[in-house]
């Protein structure tokens, strides 16, 4: 029987909805690892719960409510009775930042923040920790996903800014008021936050300068086509002779740049360093259950720093046998129902074929194809039996076909 | 003054040597954050220095030898003498991992491995730590930089796997023999750890099933291209119906994968859960300067927790006007000498074209161009007379761009 360890949850919107039931579903989990069990020892909302009362109950603090204030003085009022605290607050952290850091090291607390910027994305741990020794020279980041679903749609179907935001508004993605978002200031503030961590410096959020999105046209969209270029919301820090610049604007990458390729609501940073060269992390920026998985990633850091790899709690069963797509290509002798006999015997295995292209004429005919996902075995067992095929030239070639689910 | 802190350092070659360089070059850094001024203590090579003198004078070793043996002995002597250690040894992890967490953990100390998988794209970490309490369901990575650069050049140039391998070992990318990169065996080592951390069950590189690029011919590539795919070396964790498979295989993956963008010898990992949905990291994934950061990063770690933000020790100065390059957009009259006279203004302010389009014609003529980078400032300065020019129709617009630099 695992210790309890108390967790006061202040906040219960999306977020702290989210977060109250991932717990329950990893409690388990996270007991076999740290050996301690966690569990809510109150709630805090604007009608229900008592900070004082809270915090007594309590190991560690979530704090999910936004804003500045009660915020500030909770998070502080948490670290001085000596307790960790956990937040997703980039207002309250690129206003606030180094009172609160201060407060935790003269209490001996931890205080985490990876929820803050770009939701799951693990961008402050790694600044932190996989990067505290690194000299960064720049940061470019997509830490905006509202923005960024707007500009991927401009692009994608040559809609105008206020059509894609009233889609971006339907579908979830933006609020029902979105200036903090369009205007490049909720981006300004997580750029303040990792211009912090990256070049060890305090950054207030009014010393980034930041544009947003609002004067983007379809046009400019047309016109980035052509240069080769796609239009995006980058938020930048970057050293120049010694100094700093952190800023937030609209801005064209060329299709090479790691950040060109990040569509939809997702987010990504790219950390820039002679010697790393440059990393890359991506996923998805914002999201219930997205951001309540980085807020327990904190906790349970804050639980136990996980100084050695615990042992395995788990003994899973390794597999062979698994399902895969398959491209399958076929040199074949040029007549009349070879597609037939092939697509029969694939059949006959439950291979089911996606897409298929036949090229070549006489000694250079060629099939090649897609199939949906079987059982290996059974492509093989297909396969193999087209190998023997009189019709075939050469041995039949496979290779899997991996498919995006999430984009 | 701070307090000095002992690295012992087995193996001395270009990782070795350039976590020398590096650790010479960020050591006041280190200290500034840790308190604990880092040096090495000793070095271990097959023609000098003594283990047990090293481990006598070190705080802590790092193992960057290789190979199974004498690397294990080393290492579980070091842990047995209350060192913490940091390895790049993905050999060592992947058969005997279980028995080195396990001394780890009866000792007391840190072992730790980020250099192990994928140089610094910080997945050890990230599956470690942000995502210990994350129930995840897949993993795929690309996690070795040879030959992903030779499927690259062979997607890109045509030409045979032969052909490409030969321009690897040219440029340092391939070894003279390169057998276990090309045959797959090295990623599928990688593949057993990250498949341990992720699933939290002990896997043994003999239980990855492994399959390598040799057979993969120009004609694929071709008929990929056909098809929409692009062809990488994958390796795949994955949970399914409560067992675990763990492969390495050349797979083609549709365009809008995170992985199928990751080109030459970069590696990436994709991290599948239903909370987090989907993040990716990507960075080189191999390097002297570029392992020996990660090894940095885990001896930082082992020095001192972070559990708090450190005090900052910088305080650069925060600059506005920056160099960037520019896309500028002008509706214009359609009259000769229009582009004449807004390059003769970009060029009093010191802006170069790289590019230009014109279309149009009559009252729909415009000028689209994209600017070599020049001083902000400059920049808007030139904007803001051509701005007044009688000739335009509306008020030009300019747009940043940014460019990729390492790819």
């Amino acid at each position: 029987m695992s210790e309890p360890f108390r967790i006061g949850l202040l906040g219960h919107g999306t977020v702290g909805g989210a977060f109250e039931t991932l717990l329950e579903q990893r409690a388990g989990h996270v007991a076999a690892i740290t050996g301690l069990l966690p569990e809510i020892s109150g709630i805090l909302t604007r009608s229900r719960g008592d900070f004082d009362e809270i915090l007594e109950h309590s190991d560690l603090v979530v704090e999910l409510i936004g804003g500045l204030e009660p915020a500030r003085e909770y998070v502080l009022r948490a670290m001085r009775a000596g307790r960790h605290v956990v937040t997703a607050n980039k207002q309250l952290l690129s206003h606030h930042g180094e009172e609160l850091w201060a407060a935790a090291r003269e209490h001996g607390v931890q205080l985490r923040f990876e929820a803050s910027v770009a939701g799951v994305v693990p961008v402050i741990r790694v600044l932190q920790e996989s990067l505290a020794g690194a000299h960064v020279d720049r940061i470019h980041g997509i830490v905006n996903g509202t923005t960024n679903y707007i500009l991927s749609e401009m692009a994608r179907t040559g809609c105008s800014y206020g059509d894609a935001l009233a889609d971006a508004q339907r579908l979830g993605y933006a609020e029902a008021d979105p200036t903090d978002d369009v205007n490049g200031k909720d981006a300004a503030a997580k750029m303040a936050i990792l211009a912090r961590l990256a070049f060890d410096t305090p950054v207030h959020i009014d010393q980034v300068t930041y544009e947003g999105i609002e004067q983007i046209t379809a046009d400019d969209m047309e016109y980035a086509d052509e240069f080769g270029l796609g239009l995006k919301l980058i938020g930048t820090a970057e050293r120049i002779d010694g100094r700093l610049a952190v800023r937030v604007h609209p801005a064209f990458l060329y299709s090479g740049h790691p950040l060109a390729s990040v569509h939809g609501p997702f987010n990504a940073i790219t950390v820039e360093s002679e010697a790393i060269t440059e990393i890359t992390m991506s996923g998805p920026g914002a999201g219930g259950p997205q951001t309540a998985s980085a807020v327990l990633g904190d906790v349970i850091s804050a639980m136990i720093p996980p100084a050695s790899t615990p042992e395995t709690t788990q003994a899973l069963q390794i597999v062979d046998d698994v399902e895969s797509a398959f491209y399958l290509h076929m040199e074949v002798a040029d007549h009349p129902g070879v597609l037939a006999q092939v697509a029969q015997i694939l059949g006959e295995h439950g291979a089911s074929i996606k897409s298929v292209v036949q090229t070549g004429l006489g000694e250079r005919a060629r099939l090649a194809m897609v199939m949906h996902p079987l059982l290996e075995s059974q492509f093989f067992a297909a396969v193999d039996r087209i190998a023997s095929l009189d019709f075939l030239r050469s041995p039949p070639r496979a290779i899997r076909v991996i498919e995006e689910e999430f984009v």
